[in-house]
């Protein structure tokens, strides 16, 4: 399977949003990521040519499955004055050399914030907690839309000000609303968010956003897959309970894992317990993981996560 | 399934080893541990036999399934001057009352140390680890023997001054090798830790000492169920890696689980990496679970755990 | 020291606010709080006033300094059909129970929600924290009243119909502020929280509310005790950033610690990071801290807690 | 204060154990530390030297105190046949570079294990910990001897065939007992670790192992400084207990912090509980911060340090 690090089908990342700019601190950063066979010279390579462009590096990772002979990865996030000015040229210079190590890569920019369409049913505590987020400015998100099988909602996301579509979903409606669901997103957003939604999306759906669809199953993947998650804890007696944020594929909670974490519970705890005390670990790992995408910080290589975190 | 705290066929607790007593802090400290149909008037009657008795009670737990006609457990630790002359006229005694409520019951003497015997194979960190903390008192438990299909850690147990059985076991001499363990078993010990130990035992070994014998499975059950939990865990893209410490029951790695934890990994581990990092959570887990059990803070209800921790 | 566990002056505990019931879960369930010198017999006379009242016990647990002569601490709840109709005569046929033991004692009704106010002053995600658990039925309190020192946080206020009282504090408006502010609270709240207020209150306020004022300090106290502790965490590079929720006393940062978690971080971060960070242990260290008070899960003792969460 | 990686005097990292050889995996594995005036180019030029080389790198990260201005840190992991042939030439070319950019340096080999001394006192949780993790190959370390003020420990450190130097320490004998510890330990140690050694270094003698002398402090620093960290937190009713090891400096417990960890308590443990819980976490901790000096991934800079975990 190809890696793939939230690329456009041009193979660029993400443009973000050109008409909503976010907080001065983003202002002149560029990301670069890159994935390609590994072999000596590549670093060397690319921070030549940073440094030749005037770009001052201020983070930098890699990672490689096998330094020899196997997938090297490398995220870098640099200064440049006048970034926007020179992004073009940048990246049409950069071609060349990624031509020559065979690498898919791609720049972003950072004060271009990601698009977010959040998908929700009516649980709220997922879906708040990414709203707090994004007003605190921990999420550099421009939010353009909620949707929803349920009307429910609409009180918590009126005080943003941020359009709320309430399309119903049935067994016989499922296809149309599908297909409702995907002409409010079309052209309009990056990422999409799924806080607790409820509906299993069609691949097709799937197929519009590959490693653009985040989801947060309230359990710790791979145990307790599909639905009612903490019953099945329950009835397993376990000592933890836990939450993780994936990509979506067509599979059903198989996807690329991005974060997880767990809260600690014992034979005490009810069905009602588990859900209140899991309720906090689904937060934060949603959090987390959206965070770090709307960073360019996840690449997904053969179903699983490289996390630059 | 009937609730099950460790009880002999008797109906009673372990009586552990008379021979050897434990440390100082253990004499005249009993333990009385009850399950029973939940009605009003459990802890009144309870109580009043144990100050009638003249017992001091130092901790006390109980827990109900469901205070309105479920189950309910009560693990009660008292002091009693001269516990020993006394405990046998006590449960005479305590058998009428426990009668009237339809208790399953035990007494137990914290200074009658359980008898243990460790299986392991090759790994020697498990046994370790158990050996370290019987030495420092943390364990109150009077290892009886060390069985090992392998030759291997016979220099780790050496100092130790515990037999040391080699019991090979192949696919051709498994029956037989069960026969020898159970023949060295018999009698002799009243609980069996699976420190690593590579072997599935067969139901015939297993029904011998229901709810005594204790397993270290290194994944976070139900994850990962079976052989080579860390390369399942590799293969998934994991972002958190565990140990479950279980009672072993017929079917595989399903047994109640008493202890569970994890530790955090990323991209970067490898499966010798998850192997190193879980060896510490698999240590401390399987240190926690058999210490809950030796001292009689583990009651089986449904293949689930109640942990008086 | 007395032990404590938030008594009114008249012995009982908070009556809560008779007005605003809480969910049906808590309607006739009580619970009593006792502490006592430890001797035997105490479980036994308690449990059997309970049983002989036709109460039945759904939780109760209990801790001993030290089981020969040391302070005994007991909860229990426990479901009466009517209580609200029996709670008179049960307090007053107690009376006797108690003395004989020497108790300091006292029922609550968990249907009478406790009446809070909130302090805070510019930070909103502490105040964000506790007003989303109340209405989510988490925190079973009833929210009196926000008080600020800024007008900043009236906008997340207003949604949720509950007063806001903005009165400045300077350096010399400071005496005349508090007189201000225990007007507001006289008579009107059992429990005031200081969700990051950054004025230091004065002994007098403190006085006002002994063990009923609880704060978020933002460090793993007694470790940055002060100002910025942030800062000083920085500063001194610690490898993890805690929170400490704490009853206020005379003593600055002294008072009894009721929860405490930490998170992990590292030389990558900055202050402003830690306190990002920081922000998701305040939130929820302050939750379940302030939850335990609600459900009279606290008692104070020596300047230290007993928590039967 | 400068930056310090563990330089010898001569400005070069330790040399390692010439005659002892650790396993194969370490093989070809050099290292390369840098700090410098962080600008812009140096990763170019670093990593062009390498590649101009033959090296190819396995693992890198960096970091930045400030991109623009501040101090930059590099470790570069990296593979090169029959690597210790060529090191002493490549440190001689890479000279040059280092010098145009104002950089402290050092390349070490992997597969020269540092030669190492434990002092001891009579605790032998840390002690046992460290001999069983070089003993599994986790910990690349040639220990060298272990000194202890008392007798104890002699048999715990017996079957490994370590040299055990008993060195009894009085208030009187402090001077000449150091005398004779520097004595044992000249040329003979890359690196001392104080597992749980209850004296209190002269400043004499820390000054002959700067930043090379690593303490397991039971606390979790800055809280409970001094003696008796477990009284000290049992007395304020903290709710997390922790340990802390760090590199000592001149003033007590307050070097440089290289790793922390905190494990659950409550109101019921008492001191002995503290210390038996706080156990586990001292032996993780230290193995990890040793396990990371070993494989120079601990930079120390103004008194705090760079992990490259």
């Amino acid at each position: 399977m190809e890696p793939d690090f939230n690329v456009q089908p041009d193979g660029r990342f993400g443009a973000g949003s050109p008409d909503r700019l976010s907080s001065e601190r983003h202002r002149n950063i560029g990301r670069l990521l890159i994935t390609c066979p590994d072999r000596p010279g590549i670093v060397a390579a690319v921070s030549r040519f940073l440094f030749e462009n005037g770009a001052n590096i201020v983070e930098s990772q890699q990672y490689s499955t096998d330094p020899f002979g196997g997938t090297f990865f490398l995220r870098v996030e640099f200064y440049l004055e006048d970034l926007a000015d020179h992004i073009g040229e940048m990246e049409r210079e950069f071609g060349a050399l990624a031509d020559s190590f065979d690498m898919r890569w791609g720049f972003t920019l950072a004060e271009r914030m990601k698009r977010v369409a959040i998908l929700a049913s009516k649980a709220e505590h997922a879906l708040q907690e990414l709203l707090w987020r994004v007003h605190s400015g921990e999420l550099n998100a421009d939010i353009r839309m909620v949707i929803s099988n349920h009307p429910d909602l609409e009180r918590v996301v009126a005080p943003w000000h941020i359009p709320y579509h309430h399309v119903p979903v049935s067994r016989e409606t499922k296809e149309a609303a599908e297909v409702e669901q995907l002409k409010l997103l079309a052209d309009e957003v990056d990422l999409v968010v799924l806080a607790r939604y409820m509906q299993i999306l069609s691949p097709r759906f799937v197929d519009e956003f590959p490693n653009r669809v985040i989801n947060i199953h309230h359990s710790f993947l791979p145990a307790f897959v599909g639905a009612n998650p903490y019953h099945q804890a329950a009835e397993r007696g376990v000592k933890l309970v836990g939450a993780t944020a994936h990509y979506v594929s067509a599979e059903l909670d198989a996807g690329p894992i991005i974060e997880q974490d767990i809260v600690r519970v014992d034979h005490r705890h009810s069905v009602a317990d588990l859900r209140r005390l899991g309720r906090d670990v689904e937060r934060s790992v949603l959090a987390r993981a959206v965070g770090w995408h709307l960073d360019d910080r996840v690449i997904v290589h053969q179903n699983k996560t490289i996390v630059f975190a």
